[in-house]
């Protein structure tokens, strides 16, 4: 019917969980849009995918070499949160509670979807707690000795196995404390919804309230 | 974190259906794709938005001053089926069983929205079906009398009272025939889940089985 239509319809469809009918809606968005906006859409889209790059020290997205977080001197660079991708980074920050840095390790080890730890970046998280990454920070700090490395990774069978990995691999960094994420009933979710495994996990790891002592 | 992210997160979030998530997940499709890729995609949104016209004639999406299938000579210019809105013309060309020419209204009459038949394209389907709209098609080919208009409109409230709007401006023009699509059970849809409307309606407009006779 039209050709532009075709296109832009197509290439949407391209986007993960985008079909032909989304593609199309999108679309008709586009063009109830403002042409400044959809200019500014698609420049924000561009500027991203050249601009974007890794950063050196923790993996996460970062508009220079070294990312906002690991140039922040007010961060607590003696802690290390490893998460499995960059929107962990942004849903931890969200909370505001954590203020130690990050490493990004790109995924989890999957041996079905071919995913080896040599295709993640473990080695820089090791590079980083051993000293080897003299890269630093943007503000020249030193280098921080890490005292703690806490493991917020997917209790799937692919993360269990990440995280054993890395737990090898860290084996040999003595006095390095090794924490992971509390695992339990979230908030607001029902315990008659939630598996056995978490709720055996909640109960096992049951606190004392202690306005109650 | 990174104002590069930032900025097409946000910009994906003005998407319908799309919020933070969702942008953070489309940003690191476009992050995986290739630069040529994604080069396509923002140049075939730009191209969209700049160059998409409406068809003089039927009002739908078009490269030209009449789309596709207003020019197209083999269609019989003497059906006209009205249609809501572009996607409506896709799904019924997809079909491929109706031959005719399309228009599109750009929406319903709806008070509670603010929509009035003024916002709609109905001065054109009659201008067309007067004569009055003299554009003709691209190839010239004249203007042929109209002899039925099919009313693809929505059951909804909005959509019956547009039809009826539709209907009353269309009582002047005598020989015309006037049709609505059949409404029934879907092919594939369960009689329990249909509505009571949908099912009544289906046994009312019940067909012998041929086969039985």
């Amino acid at each position: 019917m039209s050709k532009l239509l075709d296109d832009v319809v197509r290439e949407l469809s391209h986007l993960p969980g985008v079909g032909r009918r989304t593609a199309l809606r999108l679309a008709m968005h586009i063009l109830r849009s403002s042409e400044d906006d959809v200019a500014q859409m698609i420049r924000s889209i561009g500027d991203f995918r050249t601009g974007i790059r890794y950063c050196a020290r923790c993996n996460s997205l970062s508009d220079n070499e070294f990312c906002d977080i690991c140039s922040d001197p007010t961060r607590d660079p003696t802690t290390i949160c490893v998460v499995e991708q960059v929107g962990d980074v942004l849903s931890i920050e969200k909370t505001g509670q954590f203020r130690g840095l990050y490493h990004v390790l790109g995924g989890v080890i999957s041996p079905m979807a071919g995913i080896a730890p040599s295709d993640l970046k473990i080695d820089l998280l090791i590079d980083n707690i051993s000293g080897a990454n003299h890269l630093g920070s943007d503000n020249n700090a030193p280098v921080a000795k890490i005292r703690e490395v806490i493991l917020a990774i997917s209790t799937t069978v692919e993360g269990e196995t990440t995280l054993f990995y890395i737990l090898n691999r860290l084996r040999a960094y003595k006095g390095l404390k090794i924490t992971t994420i509390a695992r339990g009933i979230g908030f607001g979710d029902e315990i008659e919804y939630a598996d056995e495994l978490t709720i055996s996990h909640a109960i096992a790891n049951r606190r004392e309230i202690s306005g109650m002592k």
